[in-house]
């Protein structure tokens, strides 16, 4: 199994997230790019960290929009995302080589994530990116997502993903965060259902029914002190319960 | 002798020079990188156009300056400038890489090619970013300048640039745009000061005395309909005099 | 009937359209307010040419998406959107106001003005920013629109613009940019529908019937030496049949 | 004896300083304008706790940069910068007017605020800017500095402020942040020399000499929980000790 977390979201004087302690707790770290968040200076002090502890480093690509954090859907033409994606993962390749390490798989943010589950041109315009950079990249995303199956039928390799601290609908997607409940606060319950998704086991979906949730990689959350004790609890937990904890695309050299 | 252009420096909506052109004309390309200018789909345009023509790429790294177009000088604090720098070049480097080419050296753009002409911190600040990124890239840029001297030091490859539109300082240096005389327009003029530099002839400074100016590489603008004559008539005055025209750093692929 | 443009769309060292040309041709000025296109002086200057040629004033507001140049929508929460609105009307009036005029109008552009036809949220979050700012400024758009139509349940002053060069639908709607035959190029064929819209006769829509089209307000371009061209014919037509031109929201001071 | 804090330098996602308690604690609120932090939701935010409070509220302008937070020297033709001063302002302005109060002053912010200090080209396109947007408005800044001497001459109402955690020289200028000792952090001791300043007497210079300081305004910060508490400590101690605290610009209305 393996723990992602959002990293170099900072920017200039504004810092976010606690950056060296999620380095010490998850194997993957999705580094913003410049678009959304992240100047070259936090990002390559995000990389050389993550180089030093062994942590992946993939390219958290998103939409060019510092004032809304790439959160805002924007209807960009498929074939200028491609270009923006390709430009943020060389951005991000130049500095993680100078850090010692490299990228090694992409993982979109925001509501461009959010956007290519169902936006099939866009899904496919960052799919493009990807493989015209480079196919050995790995892709990262949410089950049954267009990116995840577009990216699939391209050749790339892919890997599912599960949200450690939100809650499923019984069909398996994530509650919505406007509905009440959509986000766990509880750090054991969210470490109990890390637990069972690591072994393969059903979890309780909103409802109360139970859903099995296929995941290479588990995401965790940096930005508060209460998010980063949450990881901390599901670093142990799995520890705890003899779950190996690896990257799922480990940097190669 | 080599000849370069600035390139790919519109953005978005904004167009900027001729690219096509220029790249028929010139053997270098010096392609703006986003700070300054060039957005991602402008800049895999003119990387393809380059690949087709066999025209060599360089990174044209500016201070992050849209509004301005790189040419406010900015107090960019060394350790950032390095690792804008770094973020730079390896954008472009991966829509060289999907156009089919390379990137194979670096001239700084506008004010900060002015600046690492005396300012040693923001030069060896550049230095710091090629070397890290890439010891085999080449640096391009003005004879005498801080950015050469240091880049020689630290081993790079090391090219000089003279101006082919600019009078020049009896001491070897360009005379000021807010100088009368400082900007020649006269294509015949211009095209045999070129064939004067390739030869390793004197050329004549703006007060009349003979100046000896060593560069492998002329530049030429191309940001109006005349610049594009201008390039043109040097272009073809080169060859009338035997002149062989190639990339200092060709593409190694 | 007012003959009115899109104006200061340069940005730094990228201008775009013939500013000086058509502040001799409109009657109204659809002058950018930074976030799409437009930098404090070249907004400066066209208010400054305005005043001189006593053309009224109005915000063209937009996405903040320089990249984009505000075409691409963007799903701006409805209350940030109304606070972007209202900032970019207070960028444009203080330069209005030390150019020897002022605001009277509001015309979105753009990615927005389109969203604001149907998006009702966005429309609404329009709405509320002019109210706020100033009630008695005068909202300019397209006959249907939601904007209009909120910002007349708002008890704004509302303004209806037909569009010269672009092709109706029988139901009197635009005929989209995506079809063929959406935008119209002879001067004369479009100098003589302005010339019926002026005087409330119907036109000849897309699939040759004819429909109504009510608006006290002709759009032209000018982002090309043809849009300029097309632009003076039209008013010259105009003149020749002594429609009188006049801005619908004329400067009070 | 005023006190003034800057605000509302957050910028979308990244929140910067404690506004509220701020404003609990200031007269005067030196309020970003969007060019080197603050969105316009967080400007409209801070300004309408501002009219709650009472507390005038002054256009804290800056260079058009963001990811250096303006803290970066930029040589902005004065021209340019009088137009992105006059387009600041009136964005502020716009905002404060929807808050229900208005902008009262103008102190530069960060490198622009040091630089015209000695800067005179850009000191003068600054105060250009307010005389020719309001010359009612009043200017805060440093004795001694360009920026105030041109202001007065051009008949702009002038105040001076002291830095409360700012060690100064015996010349009465600041202690650069680069020398040990340039920023106090013992709350009493900050306290009883902004006592000291609000009745006109003699402060401790950092080589234990004795100067005056003359000020009307004293500036605390409030970007990070121990300067909230500093900023308290004045203020409790300025009224222990009968010191009356009001703006030096109120709003008007």
């Amino acid at each position: 199994m393996d723990l992602n977390s959002d990293l170099a979201e900072g920017f200039g004087r504004w810092e976010l997230g606690d950056d060296a302690a999620l380095l010490r707790i998850v194997t993957s770290a999705n580094v913003a790019c410049g678009f959304h968040a992240g100047d070259a200076s936090v990002i390559r002090t995000a990389c050389e960290h993550a180089a030093e502890q062994g942590v992946a480093v993939g390219a958290q690509v998103g939409y060019r929009d510092l004032a809304g954090f790439g959160r805002r859907f924007i209807d960009v033409p498929p074939a200028e995302l491609t270009n923006d994606v390709i430009y943020q993962i060389g951005a991000l390749a130049a500095l993680t080589h100078v850090a010692g390490t490299e990228v090694t798989y992409v993982k979109p943010h925001g509501a461009l994530y959010n956007a290519i589950v169902h936006h099939r041109e866009q899904a496919a315009a960052v799919v493009a990116a990807v493989r015209a950079y480079d196919p050995d990249l790995a892709v990262l995303g949410l089950p049954g997502s267009a990116w995840l199956e577009l990216a699939e039928e391209a050749g790339l390799r892919v890997f599912r993903e599960a949200f450690a601290d939100r809650a499923y609908t019984p069909e398996g997607t994530l509650v919505s965060r406007r509905e009440k409940g959509a986000v766990l606060h509880d750090p054991d319950a969210i470490a109990e259902r890390c637990v069972r998704i690591a072994r393969g086991e059903p979890i309780e979906a909103v409802d109360g029914s139970w859903i099995s949730v296929r995941a290479q990689s588990i995401c965790v959350h940096g930005d508060s002190p209460g998010a980063v004790k949450i990881a901390e609890a599901v670093r142990e937990r799995l520890a705890d319960e003899d779950v190996r904890l690896e990257a799922f695309a480990p940097p190669r050299r």
